[in-house]
């Protein structure tokens, strides 16, 4: 039994595309009065996991899944032992320093040192300020990372940007970009060392399909 | 201007009320379309930060609101430095130890040393464990811990259990509980050593409409 961790939200109906492409129908997450966290492919040799964005590194991790769907953010921020396996191109966003749109400050280095920066990322966050010799204090929020700088908590954000209108209706503006995000597909490393060609024809399926979407083949 | 921190979900309604009958109105708040994180109260004099049940202890903490509501399980994960004014009564729950119903351990320190917890609270479930002399190794998930043991990932869960239902309908059984938890009133201790009485008036008309409606008075 093939078990594949999805992440429940934005990236959840086209990596259910994905797999669909490569023989394994998931599609029941996607029905709006589905409940199952654990819902099997009705050709019954695979299941899906219906996790956090978060989660799905755990799961693959600890084997309770061979495959997972989740976000390059969400793979830096946790530095799991995992495989990355394929690009899957959706879900496109870039981790983003912001700040308020009249604070002057025109890149990251501009930032006082010692100033507060709130993120849901802090350790993408830590990293790209040490790789700066900039000294700041992180606060980690959980959500609405924008009401940092709008209550004057934090002098900026650390947070993924998509189409910009989150930063533009809060009255933020990114200023610098630590890094690129799509949809990754990823494996546990032990079940691909183990695999007899049932991941792999999976996996060969799905990089396929994703060139074959992009005109490269 | 007195900022409040509200969080999200459950709590939000009898926050919201309490505030009320100490002459603070943020029901907009609660209105269905209500897309902002700050709303000010008709009277001027305040206004509510709407905000993620585990980010009130950091905007309390800051000082970006004098006073917040927030669940007393949040207070024990995080350990800011609040000052805990009021217990509100509401949103009770408790923090338990969990299990397959099938699984026969009948108390927590019937765990196999070195298994595998799963938990959104790892703090909380850390000190309850170590306070056994039982060392288990801790996975910290954001949502849905019941699939730890469902998936066989984890031996036990410690989760928030309200009514019990997620549980039961998932095969899992409570069989130690770690404490009891309400929403709380909290709130800056430099606000509060500063207060020049307006806060004070608020924190004693909720203090007392909850003994009231406890008919303590």
């Amino acid at each position: 039994m093939i078990t594949v961790a999805l992440a429940k939200g934005a990236l959840l109906k086209d990596s259910v595309s994905r797999f669909e492409k490569a023989g394994l129908d998931f599609s029941s997450v996607l029905e709006s009065g589905n409940r199952q966290l654990m819902v099997p492919s009705p050709c019954g040799r695979a299941r899906a996991l219906l996790v956090r964005n978060g989660d799905v590194p755990v799961y693959v991790a600890y084997g309770q899944a061979q495959l997972g769907v989740v976000g390059y953010d969400v793979l830096r921020e946790q530095q799991m032992p995992l495989a990355q396996l394929v690009d899957l191109g959706f879900g496109e966003c870039h981790m983003a320093v912001a700040v308020k749109n009249n604070s002057g400050y025109e890149r990251a280095a501009d930032l006082p040192p010692h100033c507060r920066v709130a993120s849901k990322f802090t350790h993408c966050a830590r990293s790209f300020f040490d790789g700066l010799e900039l000294p700041v204090e992180l606060v980690h929020l959980t959500g609405s990372v924008e009401l940092g700088p709008m209550t004057g908590m934090t002098e900026a954000i650390v947070d993924l940007v998509a189409t910009g209108r989150t930063l533009r209706d809060n009255g933020l503006v990114a200023i610098e970009e630590l890094f690129h995000s799509t949809a990754r597909l990823v494996g546990n490393p032990l079940a691909l060392r183990m695999d007899r060609g049932e991941l792999r024809a999976i996996i060969e399926a799905i990089r396929t399909e994703g060139n074959l979407s992009e005109g490269l083949i």
